[in-house]
């Protein structure tokens, strides 16, 4: 019983380590570090092994894995002999590559339901060619710019209809990817801060087609930190006065990220927590910026204001460094196993308990790390 | 129906920020913030106001509350106008301190047991002459060594006949003042590092005498944010490799640690909660510097190195600015408000549910801060 | 021998402190901390003493001395008596105040000639009434956006006949400022980085009057550190990759940056330093927050990557936590006293050996802070 | 015209970085970031180019170099392909490689003369063997405790009597490789904090045999960055009230000042330039804590506290993360070269203006590092 893994963006960073890694867990070359759902809490949820995961996906990149995952070798990011040793693997994987949709928009006499139905065509040709019990869609491309309201986002019908007209773009690449793989009965994860399903249409479309899906904007970084500390401060009555924070990254999620139009979906998905935890509105910017030098290597640096007893001031300063693709991958393989079982037990729409791996959680206001996590672990055991 | 608080180390920075704050709380010239059972999660549990609360205290330093609010003024501490404004308070607070016990330990011809009958009588008279319906005695004196074994330590019958050999010094002074508080039949806190009621001997007593006792050492700094960021690597099942600390602070409390000896017992409980929450050893070293240039303001700077997937190495570090005695105060009021109530309700001997304010929990090893939070939740709502 | 020192923004921050901590100095109830020319390298240069400065100025504001020192001192960047103690000459620094020109746009019948004909006679009113052997004009002032270039800033035949144009507003406020104080026989000094003196037409001015001024923009934080800092990269031959920054800062200062065009001038003057030390470019952006929070209290995060040998990797981060105003003021008073000996020493234009103090030094290059150092020393030395 | 580079500790993590860089500079695989000398204030100072340095030394560890340098690729401090490419080079180094003295102490029927003679042989064999015009011995071995105080150590005539002693320990290990380099006629350098040449007698030796030594204990981290920073607090006349160090490192070095007697010489060495620079004692502590986790990467964190105008306190800290072998080894070629030029020119005994690369330098109280490296671009204009 094989489960298909479908990587739109199956060429980026997190892609590439994604399928390097899992290659060499199966190998017994590395141990499931950063992998949650390797706990003994989820030992009996009945969640596929890693060794039954096959990979492809869509990208608009032509560099093969095998070539990223040197890259990413060169970067630090995946240890010297690794790429070589899982090669065939990689290329296995970049053999299920097909080309996605760059920008999402049609010709004046296309549809987007045509251009849907070209990626309809490739999940499904992967699912039935693989002879895969189900397919998990996990969006892992870059980052989008928030999209525009439109009156068809708001139902499934209006969508349908508006797919339909030739030229016009309704719905964002990350949006069609969702659309795409709801139709083709996919589960469906959001790994981006891009719009994706998160639209009351894409909604609609997942509990008709009883397929589960979760997002959006993995955290694993600054907003993963700030979802552990200020609960801290809440529990302790202390009051936030500002939050501060700039995040220095290159690699291409930072260049991408350089773009003030798609930093403005990162900024939107990283700004959610903080008034949700606190109840209370707190000045302060967050800032990303785009460092080359940096690589695939975040530095998060975050400067906390709060008063205390009779008014005192205090404050507080964390840096993290961290290889965000080192701490994102291993998530991707937690969601493919967690959507791929909620799938099988017939769980439909979005998955609110999967809040845990997220820094903008669907369906839920619930942002505090600990009870996400216990929350999560709840819900694994009812999947069992 | 008033409940007493008496401060063991009643002129010491935690106390005197306690007395200036409560009265200040009083008369509406502060909001609450910091206070923990302020919030709406203990507004059902029948917690006496704090305007019920009156102190009194011991204490071997002779300088006059007032003197002390000044000083912390001075420091920064109390906002500039309070100290004058609750002189009146100070006052009638000092008023209430008696001697202490520097060494407790006796002449030759002297017994502990002798000892410790004036301290019941002082903190019996301070109950009678005012008309308490409860006191809760809190340990807030300067930080002793740990104490060495001794066989009578181990039940209260042994204690009880060892305290009776004249000249023998049995207990340290923490644990003499624990066993008046309990053999007084008031409820016991050991807010600092110190021995304490933490003796097999000393729990016997709280529950032969029916009263309940909580600690030990507060956690207002870097021992918070353990147990607040600890829980999300271990939830993450990213690998800690090293966790490393400095402590820099001056005042009393700066002054006591700088004795290696003193030091020792702040950097045993200071180390609890991290094997406890990861279940493997880390290493790293914690030092605590005696800086005298930062008074009251502790600066913590804590180093993590860790393990991510494919063994990537990662680290974080963070830098805490806390006003100490601001951090602590409202806890003590916490505390104090919920031992009395819990005597009240007739709880006995050790409760573990109060370990949300200490770095080393009796009773118990959950060290978690929201996990603690929601033990302390569901425990206040049974007060209720 | 009476030195007035007329400051510009005369009931800022700065100028508060400036004037608060003269009278503090000269009543022998503080110490010269922070004051460079206090020191045994400058006390053969013949400086006015402190005692023989006057203080007046302009400003916009209307709040007068006495109650800015009393917020000052609340916010803690004056100790709490002072205010009071030096009240006296808060009052007279504040009778000298005269209302500064918010625009300097002129109406349609009006000239800037005629505004600043208004400035000369506030000035030279100061110095007669007051009988002061000379004035050294200050700007302390809100930042101003970057001016746009016009024709008649490149000489001052040009400038004089713009001025004379009804309605034309030919020079920014800071310009104006400059161009009233050089007019008047008065040394000048750019404390921000306005445009002020900095126009070919201005420096024509000063040496035509055989006037000295110096400028612009004092370094007391980030920019400090810095050329502290890259030298060391520099004299090691270690290769500076990036260098990041964000200034958190409130008050005054932090309201005004958070206009993008003021902040623009601030971030023109804080970039210069870098490239000028390394010799060569650095990726990096230069964040400035305004979070009201920290009022006078600025915290500035600098994250530097660097190669070294064999291209090995390497980070420092620093962070800054200085109270502004403070780190400011005494180097107000050391400009005042070095212009006034040079202007009576007969230098006239742009003075370079004063680069140690600023950001964005006149006539010169040289931005290594001890090199600086060594410059101004040297030069004090002549001036004996 | 061959330079022998003669290093103690020859198979040691700054000496394997040497020695592999060295060759990767020779063949063009690197650029000489690092290397102090390769600047152009240094190329008319005559210094023997890099690719006639031949390398040998004396270890007690018996790893070959070519392993050695694999090691320190696996960790990053040596990039891939590098330690394979140059590989030829450093077994031709390996086999220059002579057994070295463990700890100095003779048997009972030996004396340290004989000691002193055996090294002597193995420095000079190499000097005839390779036809080398001149040998720079450079002790780059592990750290030892501080020397107890001996009256040998105090003249040339009372040491030689007392070497000749049977199983006398006079001298340290370090203080005999000086011995045995100053006796065959070779300049020494001593980079790191044990005694070596720091003793009156040995100075004596050096002036006597004409040959010149500098020292001690390279600056390459924190020590670097003090000697950049406290210069600043100086010339603005800022008050520094403490200034705390934790150093965080694993690798040998890590593992060696983890024993607290090797420490305190670091320690001491480390404690100089501050009181040197400021001109008064500050208060704080030094840590310097083994973790192994993190290798030959060291991660120090400064914290400074300051006092400016009207007493406000500030604060600034620091948290440096260097590769310590990088940072070292070029400095190492650089003294090679410098002291190989001054030997040939005829310099003679302790060469202050060395300072610049020192925590503790000989002969001279200047640590402030522009100041350092001013006198060292003089001296070098000198050697020309
Ligand atoms: N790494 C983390 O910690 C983390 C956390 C949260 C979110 N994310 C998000 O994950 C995404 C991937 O990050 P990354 O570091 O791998 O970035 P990346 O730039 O390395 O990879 C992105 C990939 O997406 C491909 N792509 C771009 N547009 C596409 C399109 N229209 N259709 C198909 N493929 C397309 C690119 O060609 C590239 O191969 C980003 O959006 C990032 O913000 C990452
Ligand atoms: N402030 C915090 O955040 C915090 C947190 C955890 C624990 N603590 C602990 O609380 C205690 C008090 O801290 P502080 O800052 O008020 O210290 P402090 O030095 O200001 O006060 C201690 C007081 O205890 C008194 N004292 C000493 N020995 C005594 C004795 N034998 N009997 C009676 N009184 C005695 C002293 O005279 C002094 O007045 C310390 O042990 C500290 O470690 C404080
Ligand atoms: N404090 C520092 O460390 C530092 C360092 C470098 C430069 N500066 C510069 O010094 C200046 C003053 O800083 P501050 O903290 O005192 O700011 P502030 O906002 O407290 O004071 C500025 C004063 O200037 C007055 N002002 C504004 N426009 C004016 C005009 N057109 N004419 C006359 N007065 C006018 C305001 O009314 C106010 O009183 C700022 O430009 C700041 O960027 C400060
Ligand atoms: N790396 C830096 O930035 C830096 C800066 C200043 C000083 N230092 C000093 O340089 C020295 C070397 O550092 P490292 O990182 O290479 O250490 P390391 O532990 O890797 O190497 C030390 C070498 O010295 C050898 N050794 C030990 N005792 C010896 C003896 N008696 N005779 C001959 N060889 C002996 C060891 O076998 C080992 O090969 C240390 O003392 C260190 O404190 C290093
Ligand atoms: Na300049
Ligand atoms: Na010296």
């Amino acid at each position: 019983m094989k489960i298909g893994v479908w990587l739109v963006g199956a060429r980026g960073s997190v892609a590439t380590t994604v399928v390097t890694g899992a290659a060499a867990l199966r190998a017994g070359l590395a141990a499931p570090v950063g992998c949650v759902t390797a706990g003994a809490d989820f030992a009996e949820a009945g969640l596929p092994p890693l060794d039954t995961l096959v990979f492809g996906g869509h990208d608009i990149s032509s560099t093969p894995l095998p070539k990223r995952a040197e890259e990413l070798s060169r970067a630090g990011v995946v240890p010297p002999p690794l790429a070589d040793l899982v090669r065939h693997e990689l290329e296995a994987a970049d053999a299920e590559i097909r080309p996605g949709l760059a920008s999402g928009v049609p010709r004046e006499d296309e549809t987007q339901a045509a251009l849907a139905q070209a990626l309809i065509r490739d999940i499904t040709d992967f699912r039935d060619r693989l002879g895969l019990a189900r397919v998990v869609v996990i969006h892992v491309a870059s980052t989008e710019p928030p999209v525009a309201p439109h009156p068809a986002h708001q139902s499934l019908e209006a969508l349908t209809a508006a797919l339909e007209t030739p030229g016009a773009a309704v719905l964002p690449p990350s949006s069609l990817y969702a659309y795409a793989a709801l139709s083709a009965g996919c589960s469906y994860i959001d790994f981006t801060p891009s719009t994706g399903a998160w639209l009351p249409a894409l909604d609609e479309l997942a509990n008709a087609r009883a397929v589960p899906y979760a997002g959006r904007d993995a955290k694993t970084g600054e907003t993963l930190l700030k979802t552990a500390l200020a609960p801290m401060f809440a529990a302790r009555a202390l009051a936030v006065r500002s939050w501060s924070g700039t995040n220095l990254l290159g690699g291409g999620d930072g260049a991408t990220l350089a773009d003030p139009a798609a930093g403005e979906s990162k900024k939107i998905s990283k700004e959610r927590a903080l008034p949700a935890i606190l109840g209370y509105a707190v000045e302060g910017q967050t800032h990303i910026d785009n460092v080359a030098h940096l690589g695939d290597w975040k530095t998060a640096w975050d400067h906390i204001t709060f008063e205390g007893f009779l008014g005192v001031r205090m404050s507080m300063q964390f840096t993290w460094q961290g290889c965000d693709s080192a701490l994102a991958a291993p998530l991707v393989l937690d969601l493919a196993r967690l959507l791929a079982r909620a799938h099988e037990r017939g769980h439909a729409g979005a998955v609110e308990e999967l809040g845990f791996f997220f820094k903008d959680p669907v369906a839920t206001d619930e942002h505090r790390l600990q009870v996400q996590y216990d929350l999560l672990r709840a819900w694994a055991g009812k999947l069992a």
